[in-house]
């Protein structure tokens, strides 16, 4: 396929969901409707290195890539909007519409339109994607700076299972589809991000790199300490304590809630608590006798 | 140089300049006051492919990425706003830091904020940069699809210079300096963009694939045909007419002008006129004994 005849299947293959498009596909740039915050995140994923097409196939590829961009708009408690792809190409890939395919199964089940994008050559499968959310208030969106001493510590899901399933992929085990699948296709969580920013969290992460290291960002910004007891924090059957806060890739939302939020946020989306905030820095993982040393979030090859 | 502290370093090296940026750089995604529509683009620039780092140094490697983001913005008559950067970052790569920095001194030219990005590992230097422009009214913006018969055909600048200063570079001769310079660090029109999207041009391109092709975007978009004269394309001293309409990467743009709208435009952005707009379809490219069939625009290796 022709990259002139790939673009004109690529518009073909998507949908306009925003109902604020003014111009898309086919002009210099995208124009949309703006409300009155946009918010916006870029993240690329490397053949090799984010994912590997011996084992993720192309239609998982691009629903990979549109899913880790998202998941960054749910950590701020963004409403979803528009995304703007690019794609390296390689020669060998024989399917490349696949990829948008892909996206378009995840932006139709978000009501995300892909709105523009890049298509060029290059020796290695690259795909790049920047989405915009939108608010109507600065107040609706929460950072990675606002946890204070007293505030408490949750995740949404389970953590861990998406590095086991990675690891069943490349053992060449598809015993446990599951697993498998929150690696291949995670879901980004945006309806539970924008709930817990209305009920009050104060401040909020996607799990992108794992607890060990997503949570160490939080106390960072914040300038605090966090203290996660281990083993609580929730996992897949197989999976241990440790795997499940160094594990990546699982998307799910960590959050630090003020005690009088408690009960909203718990009302508003499943959470399990797993610490607390006090005075001080950086992140401490508790484990049954005292604090766990030298653990670290899923470092990409 | 580890990815932690290159991200710090990035950190460092930006300025907001926006005024609009409620959070950027070390949250999950950067938030900005909108203004009420949103121009958004996204290119990518490969190694070997729009560039080689034998003959492009990092700083200018990155100023030409976020040049090409941006001269989307200008073919649309938006104002610039705010860029987001992906880079796959190849290890021999000694001075990632350059790269930033080539950005910043074109998006300080510009009056642009880098608000946000990635930076990953992988086999090939890649750099894709996703722009944000503004506009107030829908009017102030210009597609390609508003050519009408009876409307001329302009362009701002000289064209196949960048083509020239390339074929320099890949040879080794340094001889022209001026050339070589429209090929390295080439200069989004976005003030000439927004003055002829005021002065009522009905279509506008940028040329970056040359305008044998791009020219050819703005007939197929608005179901006309373009007559061009290749001896009235203006071009630096020993370019040929068919090598000012082929090359790349010129970024000036192309606009197409109602009659009535002539003298203002004229007046606005220095014009060269160049041909008409009438009906049919596609573009023809006239020399002294009629049609020029067979001319291309640049294609990437």
């Amino acid at each position: 396929m022709g990259e002139l005849e790939l673009i004109a299947a690529i518009e073909t293959a998507l949908a306009d969901r925003s109902g604020r498009l003014v111009r898309w596909i086919g002009d210099d740039a995208a124009v949309t409707r703006a409300r009155p915050y946009a918010v916006t995140s870029i993240d690329t994923l490397v053949d090799g290195v984010h994912f590997r097409r011996a084992t993720h196939a192309p239609r998982d590829i691009g629903w990979k890539a549109l899913a880790t961009a998202l998941s960054d708009l749910a950590a701020m408690g963004g409403d979803a909007g528009e995304a703007y792809v690019s794609v390296v190409l390689p020669g060998d890939l024989d399917e490349p519409l696949e990829l948008v395919r892909g996206m378009e199964e995840l932006a139709g089940d978000y009501g995300v339109t892909i709105a523009g994008g890049d298509v060029v050559r290059g020796p290695v499968l690259v795909l790049t994607v920047a989405v915009t959310g939108w608010a109507d208030a600065e107040a609706e969106l929460v950072g990675r700076d606002g946890a204070r001493p007293g505030d408490l510590v949750a995740v949404t899901g389970e953590l861990g299972g998406s590095e086991a399933g990675r690891r069943l992929l490349e053992a060449g085990e598809a015993g446990t589809p599951e697993l498998v699948a929150r690696h291949i296709r995670p879901r980004p969580r945006l309806a539970e991000g924008r709930a817990l920013a209305a009920a009050g969290v104060s401040a909020m992460i996607d799990l992108s790199d794992g607890l060990a290291t997503d949570a160490g960002h939080v106390a960072a910004r914040s300038g605090v300490e966090l203290r996660v007891r281990l083993e609580d924090v929730p996992r897949p059957a197989g999976v241990t304590p440790e795997e499940a806060a160094t594990g990546g890739d699982d998307y799910e939302l960590l959050v630090t809630v003020p005690p009088a939020s408690r009960e909203t946020a718990a009302a508003a989306v499943p959470l399990t608590w797993i610490g607390e905030v006090s005075a001080g820095g950086g992140l401490v993982l508790l484990g049954p006798e005292g604090p766990v040393r030298g653990l670290r979030g899923y470092e990409h090859p």
